[in-house]
Formats: C-alpha cells, sequence, structure tokens
C-alpha cells in the first residue's frame, strides 16, 4: 500500500511532501461494531456550525479586519505569451492612497512553479502576475493598476495541448512543452498478446474540457506581520501546507508563520496550495508596515488559480467473445497550462476491472493558459468519462448487458499489485443502484424509442482512493465541567469535518455533540494534519479523535477505580457518570473526576494508526442516471441520478448525503455545460465570468435517490471511513453519456454534452 | 506542603478552586546544573515579544475590531449606599444609535460575590454597577447613562473599617460586617509563656492604606457570540479561571467559552478574575446579537476592580535580653470593602523568624467601598511594614544590630510545619545585600546626623511562597524544518514569560530562541496552566516547557539511533543535528530526522511535576534602602535601594532585574504617597484619577542595585525556579521605614510615609 500512495499523492502533492507519506506510526486499531450497535456515529446529525452559516456570524478570511488594513490587487498579463520590456509605475505611485507596488523589478526573486518566479519578466498566460498594488482601499488600488505602464513584447502563443506537441510549436519553457520532458509511461502483461487474444477490439478517441473550480469563496488572504513573525488569514483547504511553502518562499523558520482558516466555502482542489497572492501581500505588508488584505475576484479566479485540465484520450479496449478483457491501453495528451502540473487520468483503466494487459503512456503539455491543478477526483473523472462508455461499447458488440459486462470483469483482487482489499462491496452498489433505478426497463436497443423525446438509462463505476492515512493527530482536553475540546490541525472545508469529529468524541466519552467544541485550522496551537484533499480528512482524522477520547477514557477508568476502590467490572459508565452500586451507591461525573485526579484540563493526545500492510484501500461505488433527450433541440434533461457507495463507515448520513448531491451536481456541469473557451486567434478566456461560464444551480438538479452499501471497514481503521468527497462526482458524466447513448443510439464522445453535439450525431 | 499551598491559594483563589491544587502528577525530575553550565538558560536575552511592543503592534484585548462592533459603558452607583427605588430606562432607549440597556429589572440574576447579584437593586458601594449600555459608540453610550433616571433610597454607610466593627454601625449584609462572620485565628505554642519567658515586650501598633492596582492597561473585554458561542478577548491574568467564572455566570459548558489574551499591561491581581464588565458585555452582545467592547476608564479602574486592603495591625513582640524572640502577636483589621475579600497580613510574622509562641487574630470588615483584591504579594507588604519595625525596634531594646538580631532569629526550618525548606540562602542575602548598601556606616544612633538634611540606611527581609506546582502543561511541536513551537495555558503579562519559555525550550533542543514561537492565553487551543498570580508562572510552567523538550529529544535521539543504527553513545548531537563519525560521518539535522519518522510535525506534551513532599517551598530576600530625609521640608528622598534575592533558578537576568526594577518602584508608591482617599463625609474617593492618585515615575526612581545569591533550586523542580515578582515589591516600604527612623530617631507607624508625617514625628 505504501507504493499505491505513493503514486496516489502524485495528483496532491509536490514530490517533497511524498515522503511523508511513509507508514510509521504503530498499528493498534480496535474495530467499532455497525452502526445500529452505535449511539452517536452514523445519525444525521445537523451541522453543529449550522448556525454560524446561516446567521452569517462565521468568520471567512475576508471577514478579518484589521486596525490599518490596506488591500491589495494585482496587475495581471492581457496577453498570452509576453515578456515585460519596461513598467513604470512612477504615475501609479502618486496617487493618493496608493501604500506600495511590486513588480518584478523590485521584489525578491522567489522561485514559483519550479523554474520561474513570483514576478518573472516572462509572462506565459493571460493572467500571470505583473504587479501587486497596496492601497488604502481596493477602489483605489485598482485606479492604481490602470495607472501602471507596461511595455509588452509580444511572443507567439499555443492554446491547444496537440498543437503544442508539435515540433514547431512556440515553446513556453526552455525543456520544450512536454512536462518533465516525457510521457508516463506504464506497462502490466503484455499489450499485443492481449489484444491477439481478443475476439473484438475497439478503439475510440474521447476528449473532456478544462473545468474551473469556482467556489464559492474567493482566494485571498489577510496578512500581518508582527516584526519578522507573519499571520495569515487564509482560504486554504491546507493550513500547515500554506505554512510550509510561505516559510520557504520567505525564508523564515516555520515557527515565525501562523496560518488559520476557520470556514471556507469550498476549495475542490484549488486551495490545495498557497497562492502567490500570499506571498505578494506579505511582501507588500512588510514594506508598508500594514496588514493587507487580497482578495481575488472571480475574473482572476477563472483565469489564474487552477482548472481541471482537459485530456484527449484515445483507449483501446479489447475482449474475448464470452465477455472477457484481455488488453485496456490509453494514450492521453492533458494540457498543464502554463506551467508543471499533473494532467494524468490513467488510473480508471489501471485499477477498475480485472484486466491483465495493460498499457499507458500519458503526456503533459504546456500551453499559453492557466495552470492545472488537483480538481474533485483529478483524472478518475475524464478517465471515467472515456473507459466507461468504451465498456459500454464492448459489452454491446459481444451482446452483453453492460452491468453484466462489468461484474464480468469485476476485480476481486487490486490488479496493479495484487493484494486484497480491505473491504469491496461494488457488486452490492451494482445491484442495489440497478434495482433502484429500474435497470430492467431501460432501452434493449439504444435510440430504438419512437417520439421526439428519448429516455435512456445509463450507469458508470467508480473507484477512489480511500482511508487516508497519517500522520494525522488530535488533543482532547476535558473541562472540569464534563465538556471537552477537540484540536486537529485539519480544515473544514464546508463538508461537515467540525460535525463529524464531534460525533466520534461523543461516541466515545457518551456526552452530547453539544458540550464537544472543535477546533481546526490553526497552524501556531493545532497538532499536525495533513492538506484537506484526496478524500482523507474524515479518514485520516475521526480515527486520531477516537484514539484521544478512548485515552481519555482510559484514564477516567482508573480514576474511578482508584475514587470507589473497585475493579473496573464493578464499575458502570453511562452519559459522562461513573457509577457503583455495591457496596454502597456512589456517583461520580467525570468533570468531578477530573477534580479528584487534581486536574483542571485533562488532556490526551490522538493519532491515526497506520493503514494495514499488505491491502489495498479503495471506495468504490456507481451511478445510474436517467436522461431525456430532446431530439428537436438537442437538450438533455437529466431526470434521476440513483448513487450507491461503498465508502467504509458511514458517520453522518446528512453531511454524506450532502458530499454525494454535491458531487453529482457538480459532475452534471462538468458533463452537460461547463467548459473554459479560450480564444484560438487572441489566446485569451472567453468566459471568466459567471454569466458567461454557466456553473449548475438547483434548476439543474435532478431527482437524486442515495444507498450506502458499506456500514464500515473494519480492518482499515479505528473508525473505518473511506471517504466520501471526490467519489460523488466520479461516475456522473460517464453515467450520463451511457444513458444519452440509450436514448439516442449515439455516442457523444466529447465533454460536455451540449445541444450541438447532439443534433450533430443525430444527423449522422 | 499540601497544607502550606491550600492555605497560600487563600488570597488567590475561590475555595471551589483550591482542592485542584491537589498534588497529583508524578515526581520525576533531572535538576540542571549551575547557570554556568547551561548555553541559554541564565542568559540576559532581550523579550522575544520586544518588537510588538515597541513598534506598536502588539495585540491588546482593545485592539481586537470585529465587523459591527459595538461599544458599552456602565452606570455607576454615585453613593456610597443606596437602595434603587426605580429605574427608568425609556428616554436612554430612544437616544440614535443606543442598541441595548440591561439593569436588574431586565437581567438575568446571577450570583456574583457571593450572595449579591450581577446587577443589584441593593447597591454597596461608589461605583457598583446600576446599569449597562450598548451603542454604536462609546460617546453615545455615555450619553445614555446620563439619559437614564435612578431613583436612590440613600443608606447609611461607613467607610472605616474600625467603625464598622462598632455596634452600631451600618450594616452592609446579612451576616454582619465582619467578613464569614468571625475573625480568622492562628495559633502555636503559648503565647502567655512566651511574653512571660522575655525580658522586653513592645506593643506597637501600624496602620497601611488603600493601594489602587491601576495597571497601565485598563479593564475590558470584547466579546462575541456565534450562536450559543462565546468568545472573549480579555485583559486578564488567568484566561481558564475566567472561562470556568463566565460559563457558570452564563450557564454554559465550558467548551463553548473561549477566552484569548495575548498581551497585557499589567495587572498585578487586579485581573486575576472574572469582571463584572465582561459578563454585561456578554448580556449585551447576546442581547442586540452584534460583538460588544466594553473598556473601563481610569475612573472606574479606581473605584470598581480591586484595591490592596489597608491595615490595622497591634502587634506584640517579646525578646530575651540576648535577643531571642519568644513571642509574636498580631491583631489585624483589613477593610474588605463592600464584598467578600481576602484581608490577612500574618504570614510574615508566622513564617519570617524561628518564634516558637505565635497568636494572631485577623477581622476582615465590610465597609462602603470598592472590593478589596490579591494586589502583588497580598498581604505580605502591610505585614512586612509593620513585623520588620517591630524587629527593629525590639533589636535596639536589646542593643543589638538588627541584621545581627535577624541572623539570630533566623529560621531554621519552617516555623508552622517545622519541615526543611528546599533551600533557603537569606543569610547569604543578607549579607550580601549590607555590604553592598555599605550597613556599617549606618547611624549607630538614629537621628544623631546634625543638618537639615538626615541621612539614614534601614534594612527589611522578606519570605514568600514559592516554586509554583502543578497542574501546568506545555505543548511542544517540532516543524520539519527545525523550528519550534510551544504551545501553554499560561499568560505573559507583561513579565516576559515568552521570551523565558523559549529559553528553556533552547537550552534543550539547542536550537536559537528565534526559532522558537511560544503561543500563549487561548483556553480552546492550550493545555492547561494556572492563572498568573502568586509569582507562580515561571515556577509553574517552565519545567513542563522543559519536560516537553526533553521528550521530544528523546524521541529524536530513538529516531537518530534507528536511522544511523547506532548506540546513543556513538551519536553526537549539538546545533540541532545529529552526527556521527563512526563507521562513516554523517549528519541529520532534527527536522531531516522528522521527515524520516514520517511526520510533518512531531508533537510532545510536557507536564510539571509534583513538588518535593515534606519541603517548604519559599523564596527570600531582603532590601536595604538609603534615604536622605529633609526635615525642613519633611521630604524624604530615596538614594538607593539595593535588593539581594534567593529565587532559586535564574532564568534570564534582565526580566528579573525589570521585575525587581518595578516591584521595588510600586514598593516606593506605596511607602510615599499612594493612598486612596475616601471623604468621611459622603463616602465617596477624592483622588480616582492619575492627577490625584499619584503612582510613582521614573522620577522617583532612586539608584537601585540587584544581587542573585542564588543559582537555582535543585530539590524543587525540572528547573529550580522560585519566582520572583511579588517578592521584589515585598520589603520595600519597611525598609524605607527603617530608614527614615535611622535618620531622623522618629519611627512613622503609618503608611504612606508623607511630609506632613515626618514633620509632626519631628516635633513630638
Amino acid at each position: 500500500m505504501a507504493e499505491n500512495k505513493i503514486i496516489k499523492s502524485k495528483f496532491f502533492f509536490e514530490e517533497e511532501e511524498i515522503e511523508q507519506l511513509a507508514e510509521v506510526s504503530e498499528r493498534k486499531y480496535r474495530p467499532w461494531p455497525n452502526n445500529d450497535k452505535l449511539k452517536v456515529v452514523g445519525k444525521g446529525i445537523t451541522r453543529l456550525d449550522g448556525y454560524d452559516k446561516v446567521s452569517g456570524s462565521a468568520t471567512y478570511a475576508f471577514d478579518v479586519i484589521l486596525p490599518r488594513m490596506t488591500f491589495a490587487k494585482t496587475l495581471r498579463c492581457p496577453h498570452p505569451h509576453a515578456r515585460i520590456k519596461s513598467i513604470d509605475t512612477s504615475k501609479a505611485e502618486k496617487i493618493k492612497g496608493v501604500l506600495g507596488i511590486i513588480t518584478y523589478l523590485n521584489a525578491p526573486k522567489i522561485k514559483w512553479y519550479g523554474n520561474s518566479f513570483l514576478f518573472d519578466p516572462h509572462l506565459r498566460y493571460e493572467g500571470d502576475e505583473v504587479a501587486c498594488v497596496a492601497a488604502v482601499s481596493e477602489a483605489i488600488a485598482e485606479q492604481a493598476l490602470k495607472a501602471i505602464k507596461v511595455e509588452y513584447e509580444l511572443l507567439p502563443f499555443v492554446v491547444d495541448a496537440r498543437k503544442a506537441l508539435k515540433k514547431d510549436a512556440p515553446k513556453l519553457h526552455k525543456e520544450g512543452n512536454v512536462v518533465r520532458g516525457k510521457p508516463s509511461k506504464y506497462n502490466r502483461g503484455d499489450l499485443q498478446n492481449g489484444l491477439k487474444e481478443a475476439d473484438v477490439v475497439i478503439e475510440q478517441t474521447f476528449n473532456t474540457q478544462v473545468e474551473i473550480h469556482n467556489p464559492t469563496e474567493p482566494h485571498g488572504s489577510v496578512v500581518n506581520w508582527n516584526g519578522d513573525h507573519l499571520t495569515i488569514w487564509d482560504s486554504t483547504q491546507g493550513v500547515f501546507r500554506v505554512r510550509s511553502q510561505v516559510a520557504a518562499a520567505l525564508g523564515l523558520p516555520e515557527s515565525n508563520v501562523r496560518v488559520i482558516k476557520k470556514y471556507m466555502g469550498g476549495g475542490f482542489g484549488s486551495k490545495l496550495e498557497a497562492g502567490k497572492y500570499t506571498v505578494m501581500a506579505a511582501l507588500l505588508a512588510k514594506t508598508i508596515g500594514r496588514p493587507v488584505r487580497i482578495a481575488l475576484d472571480r475574473r482572476e479566479m477563472n483565469l489564474a488559480v487552477g482548472n481541471r485540465p482537459d485530456s484527449f484520450q484515445t483507449l483501446k479496449g479489447a475482449v474475448t467473445k464470452d465477455g472477457r478483457l484481455t488488453a485496456l491501453y490509453l494514450k492521453s495528451i492533458g494540457s498543464a497550462g502554463a506551467y508543471p502540473a499533473g494532467t494524468g487520468c490513467a488510473w480508471p483503466l489501471r485499477s477498475m476491472y480485472d484486466c491483465p494487459n495493460v498499457s499507458v503512456e500519458e503526456y503533459g503539455v504546456y500551453i499559453n493558459a492557466g495552470r492545472a491543478r488537483a480538481f474533485r477526483a483529478p483524472g478518475h473523472v475524464q478517465g471515467f468519462f472515456a473507459l466507461e462508455q468504451l465498456i459500454d461499447m464492448l459489452a454491446e458488440k459481444v451482446n452483453m448487458d453492460p452491468l453484466e459486462f462489468r461484474l464480468q470483469n469485476y476485480a476481486h483482487e487490486e490488479p496493479n499489485w495484487h493484494i486484497p482489499y480491505t473491504s469491496k462491496l461494488l457488486k452490492q452498489a451494482y445491484l442495489v443502484g440497478a434495482k433502484s433505478i429500474g435497470w430492467e426497463q431501460r432501452n434493449k436497443v439504444a435510440g430504438s424509442q419512437s417520439g421526439p423525446i428519448k429516455t435512456g438509462i445509463g450507469m458508470s463505476s467508480q473507484i477512489w482512493w480511500g482511508g487516508g492515512g497519517p500522520p494525522a493527530y488530535a488533543n482532547l482536553k476535558l473541562n472540569r465541567d464534563g465538556s471537552v475540546q477537540i484540536i486537529a490541525g485539519s480544515q473544514d472545508l464546508g463538508t461537515g469535518t467540525y460535525t463529524i469529529l464531534a460525533q466520534v468524541a461523543s461516541e466515545v466519552l457518551d456526552i452530547p455533540v453539544e458540550k464537544i467544541e472543535v477546533i481546526l485550522g490553526d497552524t501556531d496551537t493545532a497538532p499536525y494534519c495533513g492538506s484537506s484533499g484526496g478524500s482523507t480528512t474524515a479518514a485520516s482524522v475521526t480515527p486520531a479523535v477516537r484514539d484521544a477520547a478512548e485515552q481519555m477514557m482510559d484514564k477516567l477508568y482508573s480514576a474511578a477505580m482508584a475514587q470507589f476502590d473497585l475493579p473496573k467490572n464493578k464499575i458502570k459508565y453511562a452519559k459522562g457518570k461513573f457509577s457503583t452500586v455495591e457496596p454502597k451507591p456512589r456517583v461520580l461525573t467525570i468533570g468531578q473526576l477530573a477534580r479528584k485526579m487534581g486536574e483542571r484540563v485533562l488532556e490526551t493526545v490522538g493519532r491515526r494508526e497506520a493503514n494495514p500492510k499488505g491491502y489495498a484501500i479503495n471506495s468504490f461505488g456507481a451511478q445510474f442516471a436517467e436522461v431525456a433527450v430532446d431530439t428537436n433541440t438537442g437538450k438533455i434533461k437529466v431526470q434521476k441520478i440513483v448513487a450507491a457507495y461503498d465508502i467504509g463507515r458511514v458517520l453522518n448520513r446528512l453531511t454524506i448525503d450532502n458530499q454525494i448531491h454535491g458531487g453529482i451536481i457538480q459532475g452534471l456541469g462538468f458533463a452537460l455545460f461547463e467548459d473554459r473557451i479560450l480564444d484560438r486567434n487572441t489566446g485569451k478566456m472567453l468566459n471568466a465570468n459567471f454569466h458567461d461560464y454557466k456553473v449548475p444551480t438547483i434548476k439543474d438538479t435532478p431527482e437524486i435517490e442515495i444507498h450506502i452499501v458499506s456500514e464500515t471497514d473494519n480492518r482499515l481503521s479505528n473508525t473505518g471511513v473511506k471517504g466520501v468527497g471526490e467519489p460523488a462526482m466520479i461516475p456522473t458524466p460517464a453515467a450520463v453519456a451511457n444513458a444519452v447513448y440509450n436514448a439516442i443510439g449515439k455516442r457523444i464522445t466529447s465533454l460536455p454534452l451540449t445541444p450541438d453535439k447532439i443534433l450533430m450525431a443525430l444527423q449522422s
């Protein structure tokens, strides 16, 4: 599994961090029974931070107001590719209220994105940072941006990955346009043998578009210096990661940098790394001796803080006539954007099915556009869109029901390493989902319905990395009145972390969640937790909380035994009270016990135990879509999505359902209309706003039915949680595409599934 | 010592807290060598928070600005004793910008000061709380206060403790005017026998005035609710104490209340308990749904947040003609003010000298004035003023040098419990101090100098509780770059806690203090520490920090041994690096080791070990004063103070010298001019401001010479610190009074030593 983890982490982390995932903490875990035997865990408790959110009193990064705070705005390159010939800031500096301006001329040379700099005179995309201004108001800062004169040398550009691979394409970096100089390859078995063995071979090309993260809360920071100590209120998925990056950028010890995040309005991967804006704000704050707030606007978010890279995937699939997969092949090209980023999407093909011969070749390509970043299930959403349509195509060729075909090629062990899974209930998910959508009512012959509105049913499987892992810690403090504090270095992206951590402690300590205060997101005071990415938060942190709570119970039991002078089996514990009947009835609350122990606040430190060795940890699931296609307009109406998942332990059905709803809706946006459009002629983004770049709303939301087939994964960890954040989105576009095929009998291989593509397909 | 501690804590804590001081943590300590063998501890490192303080960027409670924050002001009773007949707030409510008004009519009935209430219609002193107003600005809140109509029934009052003891005196409380209904008594040996044994018996009455704490930073809080969660930025000496009190007052679990304090401009005991203002602000904030800031002004601080109670002390001292103390007696009366408070001052007499027969009777008395609170060495400053003059008088009667007399009656064991001290270097302090002041040059016959300016030399001993104790914890986090965070629930009152904690960690970890960030004063995230009172902070918290750092070194050594595959004795550690020469030269920084351990942040939790059983722990010291008295004007000029102390381990000579300077200067203010003046006829305070109530400034500061005779107290704790905050002030007034006697031959028995008293004495 260590191997597995290292590869997994490629999607999210810089290499430097990978070695950290070595498993060193001891393995010592006591599986819980199923949820029906538990009191709090698994219950649909509403969010403990609900009041804060709905009342508006929740503190987001931009709600921080500091005395003498100033405001920064960024001048961004208007061209896809240019070099700065000269910058003149003198006019801007003279504007009343302008306090400081930094450019590549006066800022320190801080390395960023590998070999370029925080401010680099070589600008590689529309949105690249040219200057940053601090002023007494945002309006004045914006006025100053307009007054900065920049002379650009315009350079030839390329905004299409396939063109960028051509010999004569403009080069973005010295090493050429292929990220790391070469493709990434994987082989198992023998592809050619596999193709020969087969009765049917299909080759098909798919492509997916660029998607912008567009979380509700924009990116930004408030920064404040005290001497050489820097405090950052940041909208981030990883407070410790931001701390490391900013400390390294500014040459500070990590102990001098404090990163705080209480609430967040989403990140989806775009907030896993420190932003240039944070460091720019810190440099300005240092220069002008005042706090600085920097808040990106929607246009900047569309241009400059990440996206899901597009993909151009050529797949080959080979099967015997009895429906046994013998070979799978993928060549993919993905746009990294202007700087190094991961673009791979081969993992679905490598890990979903039992196929002995697999070959993969993947190219990450520089183009003159905003850099890609991890985006909810990076690679998997793209990969499954292609793979799961190919699977349907293969099934059709051998005259098998697509679901039967999937069961036929079910991976009973992990196909890359030939090790067992800690648990895999995908079959159960298939069957529950199929029953629920009415699988038997799908068109036996695709597109065979008469009339202009044709309905169809389709499905897609999914697999994702699961289970999280160490290092993750939680401190638990018991107050004298029996209330509790839990402190963890994790963060709640809006997914319910505050609530589930309280539930786990409540379960162990048998006190109500209202007496448990969870504190997250402060690098100075919290023990370490990793970034909230990869669906790892609940899976990594809840076992640490359970461990801390159980250590506390052990302490309290020892004290109760001493106080009562009785063995453990003569003492009862329930609802925060120890009691005994013999020799006489006595009761001690945990608060009273803490007092008798001479403690005002009792503390324990819990840790995430190691994952089991020799097992693959994955979550599984499937979505089934029912669509209605209007063959006159080409419009797709998604009528229903059924989601069925094996995600290990259910901690809270409400927050899980929230995550799955969100994943499906985001998946529908990607399936049906979200698309970053770059103008081929100018290299500029045409829809960097919410008007032209559509994100789905409640009006686009179909009926959603959710089935969780797992109770827990008892082999995995103290809490048996695998994670659900990313799995929720992965199969949606593929399920919709397969349903569309089932409706109209035409296969759309390119996302988004817009009416023009439907009409074109119907006419072909 | 458990007994000792319980009695000690009477000064500072409510009874409820006393049981907490039971000693339960295990005793496991490794004494350090003397400071000359240490690298960082004992060095005069300048404050790590110096930049924050001098740049103005330090965040005090009132620097917190919150969105929609409002401002509260308090209407206080203008009479010394009254009952509210009616309150009409209707006019005030109509003022634009007034948001909320609470009085006893609409506020919840929250118990305060024992049997009265947060808002009580029975008002017992000028300053008692009548109403609290929240408005959009302080100015509007003040305007509203003036518009509130209150009809008072005026009640007879008493502002002199001796008068309050009379039968026909107005009664403040049902139980009468004696606090707890009866005096506090202590006896050892047989007083009458002791008096009979003696050759000389002196009876003398002394009295000391009321002193106001007047820290630079006023009292106050900023409060903010999120649902039923309350955050308080408070100027407090005890964040956990404030949390307990406010949670209890508002009926909240402690986990719902967060108290934060980063910097403080002094407290001197007046900030050891939660203020009514905090709870009033919280009630208003809840009602109006906005954050509230409440900041007391200087007048309110003089009236309503505590003082050092006055004392009327009658002492008897008995000695044999060879200078052996045979009996000591004290009857004291002290003004508690309008509500229960400690007023005792018998400990100096009980514990300073080896005297077999001691009898004490002490009365705490209610008067119609602001309530007393702990004030830097409560009881001891008053007690020593009387005792040490009595000692000089006795010495003179038996023709002994006062210093020789003190050595003759030196307590070689603790006189109350007959147990040894962990250490006592008072003799060394006497000798060093005497030499330094030029003791042999004092007037052999008091007042014998000719000329109008007469100089004199006097001295006073001091004893104080020392050594702190559990529970106190510190969390230590090692970051991957080798920098460190220390988190403790303590607070830095301005005394240098941030710096000394970093020094202790630096000593163990052998990394510079600049790479160590200390975080204090946050109940949500810190492990428990007690309030900063009783000179316990350094003594309680530094051993916890050392323990945490040593646990960290143990972890790192284990990891280094595993990495190098070598036994400990083949591995060297210095300056954050492990190294080995054989079999080949290798170096690993602690940051690299943490990585190899699979950790991004390594954490340990240190704890304060138990104090040694069967030992008394006290700090000792003496001050010597040289004064010049102008017999024409009665003015005293203190020319020099020599301070010599046994305070256990010296952690940082700069911060220790700062504390001693501060203590002496505050002691001089008390000795020479500070005095709360209540008008006998109106019962009101005449000098509730900095113009009429003088506090000492740099112009009142004499030459000060400091000698620390201790290196450490190795029997005490991991760091051997006894504490210096209060000892610094204790002997100053007595030393000055004895020096004045030595100069003019007249004994002034009443503080402050104002020119009128000198002139009166000279004329008698």
